[in-house]
């Protein structure tokens, strides 16, 4: 079968856009994938959010050469959960990102350098704004659902509290409404990591020939240790030796689980910016709408979309209790609200790998019929 | 009342030691204190030991004007649970550890400066080797009972498999036979960090102004995150800001458990040595007697000692599914054991906190009289 190619656009939001912090910043520019097609009501748009380290490049490939499917393609397409045959979906990356829309890494056009801490610090609010600019410019007024997982279901959940007149239905996957302490801890170490690396230059590097790669691999090791669970950690990995029967004695790998951190640090470094990093993470441990609210009920309350909540058994980054206080909020405000907790041994990374059960979960909610029954 | 005051002590071993690597490795220093009197009988001594960062200052105060009690002082002492007024108690540093006992920091007298990487790889069962020559220098033949906390507790189970006759009973807590894939990979994570150091320089910085001190930080941080469980992060922070009202929008620290975790990895690096952080976490990660010794039944079957061991229910570092299978094994082997689990908000740290609870038990276990009820 030929390959759906894709191709990534860009729209310059030419002007100033007023950040929560109060600062104005702009042009920003936000590289974005569309698939499907938009229908003549314009009603059958669905806007899909990547999680931390993703971008707008969510189905489909690059060329026919092309080895890597989009991050979210087996969930993305002609007759899969979120249907191109019927949808309209849209995908883009993150301000602050480094994958085409605007963030540090980018060149200022007053100063000629890249933005480096002069970049200002963001919200999820922000990054949902710069979304809605972006709708706004593809004519959509209206979304028949949004969705994401894990820092895209922020984002997802805050695009209706920030445009509750918009969306139709909210689809929030292995997501939170606020980051525990432990989870803004592991964020704050893997920070912690970059800023320590002499590399890192007061995030000065762009130009330099030593970026701050060892503090960025070291935060992603972090990353996915929180990422998998320790049932997918046993499965995947146990306690096997790396190519070798006996212990080496040295402080080179010996576990299978070591080489594998380090390979998965050592490849994040090649595609993602230390600086978009902190920026990107500072947004996450910032977000708690309950607080901004005054209560997560109040910030719920001006939708009449209808939601489906879905979490993984084994997440313990993002554990299905945060998932239940979202749908408790939501059952409590006499909203429609489906809740799924998905049995699965992947840990908080379900939500990229355990798309069987939930491409027919979405699918069903996204056809309007809720699901009854779950973990079937 | 007047502070009980201790002295550390330091015996040299003035011989080669086989090392399980096959090296052999000496003279090695050990530094020691000892609590109580050995009576007449030489059968009422305790050995007691450290956990990952502890040293051989288990009890008491070094000087009237010490204001830091030794790291188990809450359990050992006049009436405490390894009651002084009975038992003979010694502790002692860690073999490759940096506070008396030879480890890489150490000079090497064959060069006149330290031994850095050229210090042996060494694993559990070597630290209790030197323990044993403690013992042996001591003139105990014989131990009432061996305990230990977190990696203490592999080193006092290991001290039952390598001198099955020397031991009457042993105290094990919030410890584990072997590390689960996650506990390798925090490790090798913490271990990545100090080698990304530029001032770790291949181990060899002693003589050098700066220090690993920013990857050793970090490999602490990442450490706290596992002492602590998630329940006991919500309870001594929650999503509070340090010293603020309102973000600051930039990358200081924001919340309060940014600032705790900075803080500890900050007084972290003046008391330990980043090589000693390596070798040690290394042992633990090899550490694995089922693997070793055929089964973990085989490896305890030898010995007719007498077993307690305790977990804490919010231990998510070393789980009391962990502890758990120990007693099932020691059961199976018909050995004479008791098994409590405390209920703790304090995760893997408790064993150093719960010493309320937990000095009944050891107190009980130690007078004979086996716990009946837990968790009362």
């Amino acid at each position: 079968m030929a390959k759906n190619i894709v191709k990534t656009e860009y729209y310059k939001i030419d002007k100033k856009i007023t950040f929560e912090s109060g600062v104005e910043f702009g042009p920003i520019t936000v590289a974005y994938e569309t698939y499907g097609k938009l229908n003549d009501a314009k009603d059958n748009a669905i806007l899909v959010i990547h999680a931390l380290t993703g971008d707008a490049h969510a189905a489909g490939y690059h060329s026919e050469n092309d080895k890597k499917a989009g991050w979210w393609d087996n969930m993305i397409g002609d007759g899969k959960a979120f249907d191109t045959s019927k949808y309209f979906v849209v995908s883009s990356n993150i301000l602050g990102g480094c994958s085409g829309t605007t963030g540090p890494s980018s060149i200022n056009p007053e100063t000629g350098k890249p933005y480096g801490l002069s970049f200002p610090v963001f919200t999820i609010e922000d990054t949902v704004k710069i979304q809605k600019e972006l709708l706004d410019y593809l004519g959509i007024n209206s979304l028949y659902a949004v969705a994401g997982g894990s820092m895209g279901g922020m984002q997802a959940m805050q695009f209706v509290m920030s445009y509750p007149d918009m969306v139709k239905s909210a689809i929030l996957i292995a997501t939170t409404s606020r980051l525990s302490p432990q989870g803004i801890a592991f964020n704050a170490v893997g920070r912690n990591s970059i800023i320590s690396d002499p590399n890192w230059n007061n995030g000065e590097y762009y130009d330099k020939e030593n970026k701050p790669d060892r503090g960025l691999s070291t935060a992603r090791m972090i990353g996915h240790i929180t990422y998998l669970c320790e049932e997918a950690m046993y499965n995947k990995f146990g306690r096997k030796l790396q190519d070798k029967d006996h212990y080496d004695f040295h402080f080179d790998v010996d576990f299978q689980v070591e080489s594998y951190l380090q390979h998965q640090g050592q490849i994040f470094v090649d595609r993602f910016d230390a600086n978009s990093y902190l920026y990107i993470t500072k947004a996450v441990d910032y977000y708690d709408p309950a607080t901004k609210y005054g209560s997560l009920q109040n910030a719920f309350k001006p939708s009449d979309a209808k939601y489906l909540i879905i979490s993984f058994d084994s997440d313990w980054l993002f554990p299905s209790v945060q998932s239940k206080e979202i749908v408790n909020t939501l059952m409590n405000l006499g909203k429609d609200v489906s809740y799924c907790e998905i049995k699965s041994p992947c840990g908080h990374d379900a939500f990229l790998l355990e798309y069987d059960v939930q491409s027919k979960i979405v699918k069903s909610f996204l056809d309007n019929h809720m699901t009854e029954k779950c973990n079937e």
